[in-house]
């Protein structure tokens, strides 16, 4: 069967030789800010999409999936998480998880380009709601400079919610950065990255955990998921720090949460941290 | 980004208004059998792709997670596995892993579509080395037919590795079919019937899980687990019937296996047990 059955944006992932397409109604917007084209499409069945550089970064259907797992796992790692900083993220996505947290006093978000969040409050409010919120504060500057310049201990959790490792993304899969977030980090403090796809990447999340263990993180776990608009379907989440095995994650507290959320939950927690035979053996 | 360099495979998913695309170097093979039209691609990056009437059946790279995840679950969940029955999956994937377990004294496949199985021999060798193994027999039959005519108490599992719900395979989604199967297996028979996408598929899940229950299994689970060149990236197989809780499966001899699998464990078993919030609030 072919495309041309109407209209469709497809990503090509040129080093799994695939490629995804979701069939879309209207372009809505789009734009070339300082740092990249910035496109939002109405799709036919996943809801708003938005695209930067060409990459699908999020569908407003199933962005609930990877913004819960790129959150709560994180956060019921740590025994009281009170300040937490987001790094890329401009959607706001992770943002809001966060903030669900009764815990979190304060929540940065450190986003490279302003006009990702300014056009996701506009296409994707859901994801913005609690962009007020007053324990919220955002910043659009260099997230590798940030942390490299914040006081040590500042923060309880820092989320790495990056685009590809490629361009000015790479330096957040490097030794240097985790460096800068472990010192800026408390003792229970917990690291987690966006690690890309088990099966077609996972040369890269083995080398981003080797990059952590040289920075000091002790202990590290790839957490999975399915992320179904991005390259292969499957994708991951790579956890650093913490007091105790990421495996004595405050299961409890995750069972008695007061707010919902429709795929993470403490068994699924538990079961995300599971290594398929593959990437033990690596 | 558009899919006019290169050569690609397209498989449009219309219910959830998706495509996904895989580059192909070459058509190795192309026939129309009695039931359907078969073909083979040499794909850039998957290996060898199956097609049967234009959806993805299976690519050598990634058919290994659906393979191990439709056949150990469910013999580690019988407390001594001998007499499988696989129906449908004649490109003999499931066959292969069924056949690895030391207690299963006969495994019978019984697919609809001869050629099927020969166009496996010939470009999915791996998956077909098992076919001689004395344990095993071919025939080429309606399966349900073959469950409807079954001894009472004849297998201890039964594997259905069918296409879609559609045309002929929808028969296999239905109670009167389950039944049967209820039927054909012994008091500790597990049946596990593949149960398409949890994202775009779900209501039939559900629907699926119904059935079942009518037909008298009064323990039903879903398993979660990746395959990437599916829609979504995201599959599931629904486990039915057994002896104990589906979480009480042989995990310690999941543990002590002599085989080799490259997704499946112990853990990765107990993981797909997991259900997502949105799944358990259906």
């Amino acid at each position: 069967m072919s495309l041309n059955d109407g209209n469709w944006f497809t990503e090509v992932c040129d080093e799994a030789g695939t490629a995804f397409s979701l069939r879309v109604t209207r372009q809505l917007h789009t734009e070339r800010s300082r740092y990249q084209t910035i496109e939002v499409y109405e799709t036919s069945h996943f809801g708003n999409l938005l695209v930067l550089d060409g990459f699908v970064m999020l569908t407003a259907r199933d962005n609930f999936i990877y913004h819960e797992m790129m959150s709560h796992p994180a956060l019921y790692t740590h025994p009281q998480p009170k300040r937490v900083l987001v790094i890329g993220g401009g959607d706001c996505g992770c943002l809001a998880e966060v903030l669900r947290h009764g815990d979190v006093i304060a929540a940065e978000l450190v986003e490279l380009d302003e006009r990702v969040t300014r056009v996701s409050e506009q296409f994707f409010p859901e994801l913005c709601a609690s962009n007020n919120d007053p324990r919220a504060s955002l910043h659009f500057t260099d997230g590798v400079a940030w942390v490299a310049q914040a006081d040590a201990g500042t923060y309880d959790i820092i989320i790495v919610d990056s685009t590809d490792p490629i361009g000015q993304a790479a330096r957040l899969f490097q030794e240097p950065f985790y460096a800068s977030c472990r010192r800026a980090l408390g003792d229970a403090g917990v690291l987690v990255v966006q690690s890309e796809s088990p099966l077609i990447h996972c040369a890269l999340i083995h080398s981003m955990r080797a990059e952590m263990g040289k920075a000091g993180f002790q202990r590290v776990s790839t957490l999975h998921f399915p992320q179904c608009t991005y390259p292969s379907g499957w994708w991951s989440a790579t956890l650093a720090g913490g007091e105790r095995p990421h495996a004595e994650f405050r299961a409890a507290d995750a069972q008695a949460k007061i707010f919902t959320t429709r795929y993470y939950n403490a068994d699924m927690h538990r079961a995300a941290l599971a290594q398929p035979t593959f990437m033990q053996e690596r």
